[in-house]
């Protein structure tokens, strides 16, 4: 892990540890730097990243200072995780419906960036918390780039697997969002009925080098999922 | 405008003109320095803000490079900006219903950070791209930092007057977001009925010295609205 994002990672620790209310001015950066003992532009990249994570904001001229927390039991849409990151402290678990190879359609083509009929993972998830399903998830993952995928490595994370099995660096999302109604067979999943309303959501990641990986269509629980944005 | 934002719009407008594909490798930073003229400093902070912006991609020791434009008709979430911004070009029109000097609860407080009973202007408006009805927005301004508010104003964008009227340097925002039911009195504005779901979002502006002075809360139309989320 590179040295700034564990100085980012120490210091989001701090503010957690020590419950620092929004508004909390912070070190500056030549303090920060040579109580790290690294270089400033080692904390400026640190601090872009903190930024970047919604941990803090920079008053020119004035200095750092801490960002509220969210909200409690509210999912990220900006962090480039899946949403497993987010949960873990809250007791999720994923089980798997399916994972089979199938051949990519025209969509799945057009979204990763393959040839229609290439090998693609098909796995299908239910995610719960505490018991309580609050999403249903259908992922297609490019074989050329996502080489192997079982049952174990998808009901624990696939993008901890993703980065530490495989080494793959993910770079960015596009995610795509609204309200839909629900077919029969995928309510069942959800504890709804046929065109119940869940908010729908497509994900697309790609790993630093630009290449799609992973296209996901997301039914969440209109109950029992809130999202956040912080920018 | 700093010079670096007015190069990364220039460096869009090009992208947009010239339609290029997402993976479209652009010039280097050395490069690009030469041809606008600038430090390459203020080209690492372009690339900075072109990249947060969802524009393009860099990939280390390898180069910048275009990312896809997102789908029609999506309205982004994480510009700061209200939505006026992304629909602009899309014939969005802004309807005021209200716009009354209220005294803060603790609800509008709390968002707020101000004393329960402070003045704050309430705008209530109802939003449409070519005469269809999308969202109806209640917010909440703190007159402590929004001074000034008029129904002209209200049918234009309020933030660009407050950036460009009030001076006000806006910062970050919150946003919180979930599928919800509304009330009889929301849903007429949108041409639903009572209990029909919505995409329910409430949004929080910062200033860029951190002081909350917009607490917002929209209901979007499922069927007329969609989001996307580029990180």
């Amino acid at each position: 892990m590179p040295k700034y994002v564990e100085i980012a990672q120490d210091i989001e620790q701090r503010i957690k540890a020590q419950d620092l209310l929004q508004g909390t001015k912070l070190a500056n950066i030549t303090a920060l730097a040579s109580q790290y003992s690294v270089s400033k532009n080692t904390i400026l990249k640190t601090l872009q990243l903190l930024e970047e994570r919604g941990s803090i904001y920079q008053v020119q001229g004035s200095g750092i200072f801490v960002r509220r927390k969210k909200r409690r039991g509210y999912i990220s849409l900006i962090q480039n995780r899946g949403f497993t990151d987010d949960l873990k402290a809250a007791d999720e678990t994923s089980k798997v419906i399916t994972l089979e190879t199938i051949s990519a359609t025209e969509e799945i083509a057009t979204n990763l960036q393959c040839t229609i009929g290439d090998p693609v993972y098909f796995v299908e998830r239910v995610h719960a918390i505490r018991g309580q399903v609050f999403c249903f998830e259908q992922s297609y993952y490019n074989q050329e780039i996502v080489t192997f995928l079982n049952r174990a490595i998808a009901e624990d994370s696939i993008f901890d697997y993703l980065e530490k099995g495989l080494n793959l660096q993910i770079g960015f999302s596009d995610k795509y969002l609204k309200v839909a109604r629900v077919k029969k067979e995928i309510a069942e999943f959800l504890e709804l009925s046929a065109k119940d309303p869940v908010l729908f959501i497509e994900e697309l990641y790609y790993t630093a080098s630009g290449r799609p990986f992973d296209f996901s269509k997301n039914y969440y629980h209109p109950d029992y999922s809130q999202f956040f944005i912080q920018s």
